[in-house]
């Protein structure tokens, strides 16, 4: 089961955006993953694909958030207390972020992409192309999700 | 930018499979994911998502193998040679799995799952749900990509 055996992750690169300060929840913003240059030749390819996945370490969540079992989604008291694991919120035991983003460019170690809701100088531990593989057709959400979409949308 | 803070990353739970050695590349087969008692709570209402992200630790990928940066989809010379971040094989400098499941129960700790592709005994750092902004539409690929996929489907 190798149980014992160390889970050993370094960053790859790091958020860079244009500002300290940025709203990261605006999914409209472009920001750049420098990549380290000694992995350079490792995104040879990637200009090919319209979508990535960057997954992200957290980092400013601290161990007492690390801690939390429950959370509201989005902190909304009106909706239902959950587990951290049927939410996407950034409590979690492993503070790990998932975004798909839009790659507009490739330039060396560099890509820039539209909308990580990442802070500037976020680790990133990993980068993968997306694929229709990704689109999964009949998709079952509970009614609280439904809610908030229809919210974003202004249709309430 | 916070580079010298430690990424600090525990399993939550490790898959369970019918058999040591299933082949897990089927992604028919059903095989459960074991999460760690201090953590069942946080799998409340996860039972309302269809489909699940499990992000996974590829304990068995060695250190030469995360030193690659290159390789050939699925090992195929015919096809280009290619950055690891610019493929989803499990040679990368962090081997870290990411899989979309189909969910189709949750006893307690543990989720009955189908279509993970790790195996048996492979630790688990996260879970998070499907949901639709997951699905993007307008989805460019390499030619390369679309050449496996036509394969897979029977069509070469």
């Amino acid at each position: 089961m190798h149980r014992e055996k160390e889970i050993n992750v370094s960053p790859i690169g790091f958020v860079k955006r244009k500002a300290k300060k940025e709203d990261e929840k605006d999914r409209s913003l472009v920001c750049s993953i420098v990549v380290e240059k000694d992995y350079e030749k490792a995104l040879d390819g990637i200009e090919d694909f319209s979508h990535v996945y960057i997954i992200f370490w957290m980092h400013e969540i601290d161990d007492a958030e690390r801690r939390k079992m429950k959370t509201h989604p989005r902190g909304r008291i009106d909706l239902p207390l959950l587990g951290v694991f049927a939410t996407r919120s950034p409590l979690r035991p492993n503070p790990i972020g998932l975004t798909i983003v839009e790659l507009l460019e490739r330039k060396d170690n560099i890509l820039v992409v539209r909308g990580l809701d990442a802070f500037d100088g976020t680790p990133v531990i990993d980068i993968k192309p997306y694929n229709h593989c990704d689109k999964i057709e009949d998709v079952k959400v509970p009614e609280w999700w439904l809610k908030l979409e229809k919210e974003k949308k202004g249709e309430y």
